[in-house]
């Protein structure tokens, strides 16, 4: 969005792609005077409205003479959230914006999202492949048809670790690899150690003994959980095997007690797991299942090495929701 | 949790109940400072560990004489949260903590969480029921084995809009009430128009006839849904009864064209409904399942008053997680 867009300027970042469709004259507006001051500046479009829109509103701008504004495309390889089919509903739609001023075709930009619900690693490459298949095919079709093409932009971390050709591809856009996440752990492409994020939590009850009590939540964790995702629960707890978190309220975590719940994703982390239950008051580091949403809920990053505090980073873009 | 109970030090509240155990040295340590400056400070305990961690710290700290610090017996009326369970537990563990210097046992304090995923009216009045009658019966006990109890305190939003005899209870504790949302549309104790908080989104693609992708998503709704939930989908679209939240994505919601999704709850409203689907660049009001959580992704309400906007207000304890 144009907030996170805007904290990346103030940080000194100059060429900045919003994947997004800047729709809403508002929203236009705060697009523009960003254009302005930053040295590359684009976003997404996949309607005739939206486009018309961005043109009408670049034009009576001051935008400097001949410095359009840079659109993607965007394309649907199978998520079915926005975008358009990939192939000849992307050529047409490219044939009827090509002529509006103050918009320039870029590129085309996809996002397989769906390839964080796949069920088997060849499922999961499958996705990758048909995903970069499918954008150089329709990147070729729309240089058949005269419309000059940059940059052909893929996305999401899963295919990012097993596509095995990137042949016409230009750019790839994984966010979540940054730290990764259960959700990936559960796809098998990273292991437990590769997780860079966690929520240190406390024991605050041990109600039964079947149960454990996180002073952690939905407001802490968030409720995301991928559909198939094959870890129980909200996240992994490093080092107990034995327990899953089972319910999130906003406030708590609601572990259950039930040997080996984790012990396959906590083995994958290369360590010997403790098969112990922990205490009222004892702290634990827990991996969520998805790390995005979980980043905004929070101000601050605590960044450790070598399990020593060295640093603290204000999470700027949290909250910049438009 | 304690940073938003320094919040509402802050802002002048001087009674304030944590209904929360309060574990760690630091989280105590930060407890009894506000102890010192706020004239009436409480916690909850349901573990020997927990009170014994409280009744310690608060000796060496330097609280005024006399004045322990007040603390209320979680109970678990069902919810299977953290709570020991109503009765002789209540009693064998009050027995236990009595005499410790440094905290002193207030009252005892019950969430009925479990009544949010009710299934029918009936079930929801029986659980309200059970509640209060559970903590009224504990309480007696108490009181007869020389426990000196002040407050029966029970909780829950649906809960209290139903119950029918508050005999015996001192407090009641409902929080989503003060904006309501789509949770309690969806168990039909209040109506939409009811709903008094609501999200602000744009249509920002229309990719197929049967979908609508808005400017929202688990960012700004959050992916919370409530078991049992009626309402189809990541809450309702006011005066949009043919489409429902089918998926979030962070940041989109994909909403699906479906003749009279859900036309019972926006008919709940009272009012007549529009039969048409939002055009890209529409604005739509959106009620959230669940209120809370919703607050803690924005900075800012925006206050409307007959659809002017009358004020902005700071979301002052958003992310005080600890």
């Amino acid at each position: 969005k144009i907030g996170e867009a805007q904290v990346m300027a103030e940080s000194g970042i100059d060429d900045i792609l919003i994947a997004y469709p800047i729709v809403g004259e508002d929203k236009i507006s705060r697009l523009l005077n960003l254009r302005k001051w930053v040295r590359k500046v684009a976003c997404t479009v996949d309607s005739l409205q939206g486009a018309r829109a961005l043109s009408e509103a670049a034009l009576s701008a001051e935008l400097p003479p001949r410095e359009p504004l840079d659109v993607y495309i965007e394309v649907d390889v199978g998520f079915k959230r926005v975008g358009l089919p990939a192939g000849k509903d992307v050529v047409d739609f490219a044939l009827g914006i090509q002529d509006l001023k103050g918009i320039r075709i870029r590129g085309i930009l996809t996002h397989a999202g769906h390839a964080a619900s796949s069920e088997t690693p060849e499922q999961l490459l499958s996705i990758a492949r048909s995903e970069a298949q499918a954008m150089v095919m329709t990147a070729g079709m729309l240089r058949e048809n005269g419309i000059h093409i940059d940059e052909v932009s893929i996305g999401s971390t899963p295919t990012s670790y097993v596509l095995d050709s990137f042949e016409g591809i230009t750019e790839i856009r994984p966010g979540t690899y940054v730290f990764n996440d259960s959700d990936l752990l559960s796809l098998g492409v990273v292991s437990l150690n590769d997780c860079a994020l966690s929520v240190l939590a406390s024991v605050v009850s041990r109600p039964s003994h079947d149960r454990v009590v996180f002073d952690a939540g939905s407001k802490t964790l968030s409720s995301d959980k991928q559909a198939n995702c094959k870890i129980p629960g909200y996240g992994v707890i490093k080092g107990c095997p034995d327990i899953w978190i089972e319910r999130l309220s906003e406030e708590h975590a609601i572990a259950r007690v039930q040997p080996n719940a984790t012990a396959k994703w906590n083995a994958a982390a290369g360590r010997k797991t403790a098969d112990r239950i922990p205490e009222i008051g004892e702290k634990v580091q827990i991996v969520p299942n998805h790390a995005c949403p979980v980043v905004n809920l929070f101000d601050r990053f605590i960044v450790t090495k070598n399990d020593t505090v060295i640093a603290e980073w204000r999470v700027q873009g949290r909250g910049r929701l438009a």
